[in-house]
């Protein structure tokens, strides 16, 4: 149906990647011609971008074009098998797709976030360059698009409104399973691990930050364990909608000037590529009209922050002091606190942490809004949803990463704290209610807090109870049942 | 153990529900003697409560209290059942709490919102209410608190602590199957069937709101249903996490006073009244200190209007004119939608959905912070989280139901506007790409811009295509590959 | 030029409110006609908007009526004078306004705030129930428009796109002053008059959380008045942009229909009507096309509820204990706690406050979201707006007035455990800094912590100063400057 | 009173910036010694935040050393003034000082964004560069403190709880008068321009998307340019809160350490060496334990935000086509649109424009949360603030900028397309109704609507008009009151 893929073979080179020159060259796109920097492969509509769109210092994330090499090379080679392009073709695209893969090709791709909303020049700037590289193995003039045009053959069945997505999702996908989850879940063994070891150490509840019934520290942190399990959770069940690609929609989900199937073999290939179940997007004009999976994996990522804080939270209240506060766990003093105050100590990596949640937070605030303004076959707000994505999910995973290593792996107990504490509640008299009566006990709290008398005291005097029951009833460590534990989370 | 339960048996009256009195009693709690108003069920704790918080309108749901009804039904039979209640006390608050269950004591529950962050004044006025009902019931002084007190008997074996975050999932997974999805459910019904009834007309396509390559107006509509219905699978997947009960933890996710088993079997009891696959909570410190199924089942909803959003947008942009937008649909008129302009008609249902999907997000915004606000053991936000989940799940599913009836079903197509577009498009040039190449075909498309003619006559004067194959290749049915839609979605 | 007034003078009865009569009757608009309950005022539009949007349980807030009610006045006033209603009629539609205003014709305006985004229909049931009233009262036929027409008298010179965001507007400005301000106001003064009576309390300072150089109670005190203080300013500095009315511009801001000078005159008559300093905003294209200066106004709530969530929290935590906490502050014990700890109290006004101002920052985000959604001439997300924005006034104004009355007020300090703080604090240590080095004074630290001594032993053991040098540099009193505390705030 | 600034007077040599060697060296803190680059000027502390806080790739933004250089600068201007820093050593600072300023000395200040929540480590940094280029130009020994030390020297009278603030209003006071104003002013003057330009064009207005009565394209764009005035006066009043620095609070707000007056001379001198007007905070509690002036400059940069999004998607849409859209307007076209779709054009500005606006608010709520959580003395969120609100003000600037060379600039009017939509529209009507009344008007355009007949067709053919009649009064320029434009904005 078509001559563009009839070139003869040329001879490819072995050069290594790098263009040795300077100044500028010329190269041109349907608009004309454009100076680009000599040194770089991209080509006109790079160039052009750069200068309408240099705004701020937001990048395009470079994990955007590793998994954008991952969706040419994978058409590369669907192209390749169904003869649209020629062996030494898709070959030839192939190595410097995994160039792009790897990162060795980072510095051009320069582009920035705030450009078109469908991702286009970065589309394109993958595009010229993986163009502009095989030209250049082919000993071809750069600017030619010979041998290998940027739109007929590197972009060949595809449009920046397939493949964008597409990329969107490999990058997330990449971000959370290699650099996000491996780290939570060392936070997540490092907390089990001190449940276990603090299993049975007795320290006192406190609820509405006011002393409540006693529980142990294990107790406590099996419930930080839990919840961080089911953000863990709640991040791999968002993986499932990002496992669906948008490949094969090409302009407005029709497909057009893409052959059939192509969408579900290009997918098939980048799942072999990457090892994730990758599939084709069951619709794919809702896979070009929303972002629904972003959306969601964002949420998901946000999920995990909201009890991170909770967490940072709770360590570094119950370490503060060391005189003045609660004081029940000692945090490593990992950098001098203050400027002024000397010895001083803070809890830094908790107050790192809780501003790396609340930033999620706001992250995601814009991923779903953005989500929100698609408009007919596209939603344009592609560039920063995928940049807020990214950066959540990449300050999360090395906020973890430090967490675990500087603050949680280092904590110890203040053993002595915790057990005065225990020692002079009033609120064990809740032991007391289900034997005497809510209203009884109650009576025996106020008086002891009205006396500063302690609770055994207070109790006696009331003469509800005698000193045996008392004692036998009022027992901290009876009353954090902690005999059930095992069972627990 | 104890001797809280061993009154003797009253005789229960079948009084109706009310009390035919004015003025006020006294009521008395831990801290002192409360006048309430005489006709209702409250106790004191709820007068001190109504008095410190009235603030603004927002009221407890009264879904909150219908869920309350069956944690305290079920927290009845299971104590009923080891023989902590005697059988005429289990019956006695059974049957009152089916009076709570069924919305018939709803007057009695006035509290605000904004009171103590465990809910623990609106768990005090289920108990004292249920209380007082069944002191009236048994012909007791209301306030006495016996034969049924509302701390020991109605609230055995319970905390706030626990049973506001299990009444909590109770009212949301309520508000979620019975309120919001069936509506969704319908819309998407309905949406589906457009797609399908519109399988067949071709239309042009936007993106970046330009015109973009054809595609019909079925498929644009598969688009919405596929969105709606990944939605709606987001929201189905958050109940999940909501089936898990907090119940048994009692104030710090010990279980201190209730016996062993009791949340397992308080959750299988609920189980069985609501039909819902309810279960005990894995780890209950987990379960107090977090509210994070809540904040994930918000994020569920708010992917939902995400996706409404982009649809009511869509179509109220389609529908703009009638002379001057785009026209291509025609809305029910269903009110004048000017005091000015006489005959105008306005996309009012698209614009209701688009604030409702705002507010739905805002309230997101909402349950996220305040579940990142917990402190050791108790998340002290919780009537604003249950508030904003049950706000957003409410206004969605009701907005889905008239956004259906008022303006989905009636939805016309105005088909010569859509094929009027189709038949100028310039973006048609798109088919003849992979024939005679990107540049070329844009060669094409900026001289019938700047010419002002048609697509053929500008590619015919180029002289890269005869007239025959233009109407081979650049064919809107075809473009479409409507022959294919039938898999899709 | 018009016909439209020239009807002869009824006769005017003084029936009080209310119709008394049972079942439906007819009115119609444009479209037809729709059967109405026969017991209220509302006509067709009413109706309509009604059955199509009973959505949730949001109701259009009252306020807005009762603002709508000064327009509606304002506007008759000032076409009476220009001889464009006959003066009868304007008499009437001001005495029927002025029930509107006070609240007396309240349960006629029963819409939902999800509703059409211009506040169409609101303004429509404004001016058929007034229109229907004054019918009422001059013994006309219910739903005839005879003699006062909805359309052509109540709604003179005015479109709801006009008239709406004046309404908002002087809402919002009400709500403020009259509601909120009050309130904050006097917690300003009762922190103040705490920061005044505590200014000698020497206490720890803490920074981090973790212990820092001491200050007085009443230094810390003064700081959240000065905090309070600002967003106070900050409110008030919002009105500015509120006394900008939007009236004069009717439909699309070019005052069609409505005579030279209309916005003007009518701004002035508000002013006068409410004794506040309303004028005729600048631009009507930007006042219909945008709502900045809501979005402006509930970016000011928010800074204030920033600055009460701090100081909420701040109380909370000085006051937790009572035996296991910080435990600086007594709060007064408003309820019982827990209806499972006998003798809980807790800090139940701190939470509700740290909740109401979560809440205002939501409400802020659907604020802003729904500000930049305006398209063309007309911001058609006006109820989404008004009904947030009024929220947060409301709440946030009633919460500080209980904050203050049930917390604030009645707080006493622990002055044996400040002391004690201040007796065994490190931190006293940075006053060495200056005189013998930071280096120093840090070693001088970190001997006292290991050592578990006191900061003067410490001192003395390391030999860098004496006794007498100790006890003149380390003084906690001289350290918080008090004798310079006056000039402050 | 001390001996610390007694050094001798040591020579200063002329020494280029940089450190010409490799590997590392030796720098030691009160907590002991770490190896740090031996090229960089940096000591232990800030070694050590590098090491505990490498998260992500967001770095504290340069702007913040910049200010923080007028910071070091003028204390120890006063310091040297004093007498408490010997001139030689005020000299050493100040010149060195200067270098941070003028971003001579940036690639030393390497620290993350997420570090201690005090700005503690970005203080050290700026302390231990100072100190260590200091020694450098003496012939010191790196490292060795001597004789000028970071603490006692370069930090005198300091704490970073004042000074991180400090350079906080200062850095964004800097982005926004330079960056962020002039470009949305260089907007304004355009929008203007083009207002007046096109302020006789008569277009349709359009309300909920719907025709509606006419008004001038210049009109329009005066909306436009009041809302972006309003806009930059928001964004000018907030600069107010931000003129008053926290310097002089030192550790918690009481002044410990620095001498009386400190924190005016300071703020007078900072005053000098940027003609700004700073002054000192009034009280110093608030200025360290809360951020609320940076609170209110993020929500008005967000207004700006609000404005410029309703702008930017009211030029796209109005741009929208070119054959299937509503074509009013004609973009630059800036770069082909589509990878697939040839001689595609794309509103590619306003969607980036759309991007950043939604950026900012997202930015902000980061911001309203993060100023919400303040601790006593101390808001320990300053890092992740500053961040934000930078970012929002950086890219609001310049994408301001290129909105207004690559976009607003370049705009034409299709008049044609204008003048059709005037020519067909019904709304027009509108203009009949004060004469015939609202009711006869809106039959008029029911009927036309129903005929698709032209409006004075219609009322011809309704008796209500005759042709005179409806040709002096519906008349489009006279509808826009055009001859009264004049005056307004």
């Amino acid at each position: 149906m078509s001559n563009l893929g009839k070139s003869p073979i040329p001879e490819i080179s072995e050069l290594p990647i790098g263009l040795d020159t300077s100044g500028t060259r010329s190269e041109s796109d349907s608009m004309g011609t454009v100076d680009v920097p000599a040194d770089r492969y991209w080509g006109a509509q790079t160039q052009r971008s750069l200068q309408h769109f240099s705004i701020g210092d937001d990048r395009m994330p470079k994990e955007v074009y590793h998994a954008y090499g991952h969706v040419k090379k994978a058409a590369a080679v669907v192209n390749g098998r169904s003869g649209r392009l020629a062996g030494w073709q898709r070959d030839l695209i192939v190595s410097v797709a995994d160039d792009v893969i790897d990162g060795r090709l980072d510095e051009h791709f320069p582009l920035y976030v705030w450009q078109t909303g469908s991702g286009t020049q970065s589309n394109m700037n993958v595009n010229e360059v993986i163009s502009n590289r095989c030209i250049q193995l082919t000993g071809g003039e750069l600017g030619s698009k010979t041998p290998i045009h940027p739109n007929d053959h590197v972009n060949m069945g595809q449009s920046s409104n397939d493949t964008f997505p597409t990329a969107m999702h490999i990058a997330t996908v990449t971000a959370i399973t290699d650099r996000l989850l491996p780290a939570v879940q060392t936070l997540l063994t490092t907390v089990h691990e001190r449940a276990d070891r603090w299993c049975g150490v007795i320290k006192i509840g406190r609820t509405h930050l006011e002393d409540a019934v006693p529980l142990t520290v294990g107790q406590e942190w099996s419930g930080y364990a839990a919840q961080i399990r089911h953000g863990i959770d709640r991040v791999e069940a968002a993986l499932h909608g990002l496992f669906q690609l948008a490949m094969g929609g090409t302009a407005v989900g029709t497909g057009l000037n893409a052959p059939d199937g192509f969408g579900a073999d290009v997918a098939a290939q980048i799942a072999t590529q990457t090892g994730m179940p990758y599939v084709t997007a069951e619709n794919k004009f809702a896979a070009l009209g929303g972002l629904d999976a972003m959306v969601a994996a964002s949420a998901a990522l946000r999920s995990l922050a909201v009890v991170l804080m909770k967490i940072a939270n709770d360590i570094r209240w119950s370490a503060s002091g060391p005189r003045a506060g609660l004081g029940e766990l000692i945090l490593p003093a990992n950098e001098p606190g203050s400027s002024i105050m000397p010895g001083k100590v803070n809890p830094t990596q908790c107050e790192a942490m809780v501003m790396v949640c609340i930033q999620v937070l706001a992250d995601d605030t814009a991923v779903a809004f953005a989500g929100s303004q698609g408009n007919f076959e596209l939603n344009a707000m592609r560039p920063i949803i995928i940049d807020n994505v990214l950066h959540s999910a990449t300050i999360l995973g090395d906020m973890c990463a430090k967490f675990t290593e500087y603050c949680v792996s280092g904590i110890e107990l203040n053993q002595h704290t915790i057990a005065k504490y225990v020692g002079r509640s009033l609120m064990l008299v809740t032991a007391l209610s289900p034997v005497i009566g809510y209203e009884k006990a109650a009576a025996i709290a106020h008086r002891a807090s009205a006396d500063d008398s302690t609770l055994r005291d207070a109790a006696l005097a009331t003469g509800f109870v005698d000193g045996d029951e008392f004692d036998r009833i009022v027992d901290p460590a009876k009353m954090t049942g902690i005999e059930n534990i095992d069972g627990n989370e």
